[in-house]
Formats: C-alpha cells, sequence, structure tokens
C-alpha cells in the first residue's frame, strides 16, 4: 500500500504553513490528492477536525532528537480523534533567503525555536547575527518574503523554500543528521477501521508500588513490544500520571486482543487511540 | 531537619531573576542565608556549577500541570552533578503592575509561556490585552519595572512583586490550584554523601521485548514503589530512551542496592543521580 486511499480532496489539516514538516508527512501518508489545511496552533489542528472544519490531521508526536510533543499528547487524550496512520519524516534544515541575497547581508534568522536549537553549530558560527523565534519553520520563509526582509532568513525545509519562491543559502545545517519526526495522521473516532500492525493506547492506574510493572506484564508475558512509552501528568491530580504505549501488534491478534482484556482488569482508564499502518 | 546545612554565603544558582520560583524553592532548602546567583538559561545553570561559579544549583524538575522540565533531564545527564535535595513549591500566578498603576489602563502582559498557559481563564477574560512571552516570571515584573512601562503588567510570584516594589492587581490568578514545581537541588559529585528516602537513577536498556518489563520488576520484586518514569531519546540513536527512575528508597538500605545490582546485570549505561531528603 502505497498511501492510505482517501477521497480526492480530503481536507488535512497541520500545524504550520504551507511548507511545513507536517504537510511533507501527509503527503507521504495520503498521496499529492489532498487538499492542506495550515493551521497556528495545535489546538487549531484538533478543533479544525473536531469542528469538521477538516476531515483529518497530521500532528508531529515525537522528535528523535527533541522527545515527545507533549502537547500533543494531551490533546490526543482531550479530544476524541483515532490515529489512522503513521509516518517518519527525516529532518533536513536549510538556511532560506530572497534571491540574489547572500549570507554576508543576514543580519537576522528566523525560525521556530526547536529549529533554532537544532542548528547550534552553524549559529554559533554566524554569531553576530540576530535569531528570532516564529511560530513555525515554514511560516518563517513566508513571513521573510511577504515583508520583503532582505536582510533575514529563514530555517525550514527545502520545499518551503521552492512554495515561497526564495533561495536556500545552505543546505542540511542541522548540528544531527540522524533527526527523524515521527507524525500521527488522525481523523474522528469510527470512520477508518482499525488496520496495522501498530496499536497506540492510553491508560491511568492505581497510584501504588508495583502497578506499572503488573501493567507492562500483560505485554511482556506474550511477547508484545512496546516500541514507546510516555507519561503525562493528569491535571488536579498531582503527581498521577496517565501512560500513552506503542505496541508493535495488531490489535485484531489473539495476543494483542488478550494483552488489551487482561490490562483492563487493572487500569482506572482505558482507550485505544489506533491500530495503524506505517507510511 | 529544618535546612540542608551549607556554609553561610555558599552561592546558590538558578534560572530566572531575582523572585523566581527557583529561589524560593532553593530559600525552602538551604535556608535564609544562602547567596542567590541568577541565570538567563538551565544551560547557564549547569554551566555556573561546573565551572565552579556557583557551589550548588537548583532547577525545577517537573509541574504538576505541564509535566517534566525535559531540557533539564538532558541536562542532568550530560553533567556531572548529584541531586542532594529536593522540594515543593506551590506555583500561585499574581498579576503584578506599577504602584498606582489600574487594570483599566494595562494593554500589555508579559510572563513566562508556561505561566501565560497557566492563567488562560484569567487571559481570556482580558482577551484585548497582548501576552508577551519572556525568559522569566521575576524577570518579566523586572522588566516592566526597568524599563517603565506603567501600560504592562507582568504574571509572577508575590515574592517577585515585593523585590522589586511593585503591586499585586489580582492574586492567585492561575487556572488550576493543583499546581506545583518539583525542585532539585545539585551540588559536583562526591560534595555531599547520599542520605534521603529518595533515590534518582538514569539508565539506557537493550532494545528489546520485554526490557522495561525486566527492568521494573528489580523493584517490584523488592517491593520499592516508583514515583515516577520519565523517558528521554539518545541523541544519534532513534527512538532509543534513556530512562529516569525516581524510587521511594533509601540508596542504603538492602532492599535497594541489591535491586540496583540486579538492575545493572541488564543495563547499557547506569548512573545513581541521587539519594536525598525532602524538604
Amino acid at each position: 500500500m502505497k498511501h492510505l486511499q482517501v477521497p480526492a480532496r480530503t481536507t488535512v489539516a497541520f500545524q504550520g504553513d504551507l511548507g511545513a514538516f507536517s504537510q511533507q508527512a501527509s503527503r507521504r501518508i495520503f498521496g499529492p490528492s489532498i487538499k492542506p489545511l495550515p493551521c497556528v496552533t495545535f489546538d487549531d489542528v484538533f478543533e479544525a477536525v473536531s469542528g469538521k472544519k477538516a476531515d483529518l490531521a497530521v500532528i508531529p508526536i515525537e522528535n528523535s532528537l527533541a522527545g515527545s510533543i507533549h502537547q500533543n499528547f494531551d490533546l490526543l487524550s482531550r479530544h476524541s480523534l483515532e490515529a489512522i496512520a503513521e509516518t517518519y519524516v527525516r529532518i533536513e534544515h536549510n538556511l532560506i533567503a530572497h534571491p540574489g541575497t547572500t549570507l554576508r547581508q543576514i543580519k537576522q534568522i528566523y525560525s521556530h525555536p526547536v529549529a533554532l536549537a537544532q542548528c547550534q553549530r552553524m549559529l554559533r558560527k554566524w554569531k553576530k547575527l540576530e535569531k528570532v523565534s516564529f511560530y513555525d519553520t515554514a511560516g518563517s520563509v513566508k513571513h521573510i518574503r511577504e515583508c520583503g526582509l532582505r536582510n533575514a532568513a529563514a530555517i525550514a525545509s527545502s520545499d518551503a523554500a521552492r512554495i515561497y519562491g526564495m533561495k536556500i543559502l545552505a543546505r542540511g545545517i542541522e548540528d544531527n543528521r540522524e533527526n527523524y519526526t515521527r507524525f500521527l495522521a488522525l481523523a474522528p473516532r469510527g470512520r477508518f477501521v482499525h488496520a496495522g500492525k501498530k496499536t497506540t493506547i492510553v491508560f491511568g492506574l492505581r497510584n501504588q508500588p508495583g502497578a506499572l510493572f503488573k501493567a507492562l506484564s500483560v505485554f511482556a508475558l506474550r511477547n508484545i513490544d512496546l516500541s514507546k512509552i510516555e507519561s503525562r501528568p493528569i491535571h488536579g491530580k498531582p503527581w498521577e500520571y496517565l501512560f500513552y504505549v506503542d505496541l508493535r501488534s495488531d490489535i485484531h491478534s489473539r495476543e494483542c486482543s488478550n494483552a488489551l482484556r487482561h490490562l483492563q482488569e487493572m487500569t482506572l482508564y482505558f482507550r485505544v487511540l489506533g491500530c495503524y499502518p506505517t507510511f
């Protein structure tokens, strides 16, 4: 399966402007015929699908250097959306400016704070340049384009350079090339059938010794591999957590369905966030 | 033990300006006679102790609403410092302005983005006011004071209002009163003896099914309670993690020292970050 089949012109919401890494991820999952809906914040992305302004959403969930995007874990537990696919995008950062602008003319560098943090080595070389935090990488290219900032550059994807007709001054300026982001595609619950080799669940446990150990035993006893575990605080219950777990297992398999039934004997809260393929 | 005994005028580095919540935490742990060293970033705090500009440091490690301060977990693994004490501070946010300024005159609200995010309910009531992100809560009070910004207010602690001679316009404006931050005091390795009822460790495992389950078994088999588990990505090894675990156990107890020896039979990396008392 090359792409997840959806009707042409299906609207897919994502955070950032056209050219954002999330848009690359949505094309990889759904192919080129979807209609992108850029949103300013992750809240807006979830609201767009919950409020039916978009059919689907694509969100980053984890970066191999920066770690989990915790806000999106919290939004997953607040909204009634399901994961229907995942993909991985290698993050390549480029220094982008107006055509004709040279590196010597640059006085300011705009980008998302995480992108600025991932290009420390190059930024130390250009230490006289002012760093400006912006809400999005692609949006920073759009901004210096639209405001005609000829002494500014932005750090973003090569897609963003192409979309806004800008020039790449330096390519691959990230400190660490092992820089990947994992994205999830989301849909309203029940719209897609659970189908894939990966299952994501969220659960809450009694706050007692050995509780997490017992919960993980349901997978270990059945040789089900966990690819990720993340804990997030429960608001209003200081030092209690929800656990988000990714399983390398199909929810329809006998061992996975048994494990999840076994798990529910000990959870205070349990929800399947999705069972989905990888693109 | 009311405070952790340190020589008078011991220098304690923390992130933020005078009046920061971290300074409150350092006073709670060490008492009033320490000399505060405000730092701009968490990196600066760790560097201050590593480079001997400060004797000790106090850092926030987790907030009951926002979750872990991941940057500080990463800095703990990069620097050779040890945890020597912990404390919990209730975070009360206040709207602070120049004496004589009224709420109607305010056009801008400055604070740290996490503080702004924790006062959404009040900020929605004052939705015409511009929100300005600043690097520190107390620092935003200092800024509007020093720049004479009479149409601006800051969100910060009552300590910050007192220190900079400013007025509290609205008290306790946080959305959720169950808002606590846990702080750790840090010292160069070997300077203090391990002594306390809580032990923090960090370890890395082989990436294989059941690895985390087996690791947690060393504690479950001995009825040692985990109060917190946090995973952070290992740079350069996508989708591999270091696990940070807090144990409600004294490292000198037989069960804890046995558990840690048992754990090291299966870890690729293991380090004790400290065993310490709570203040």
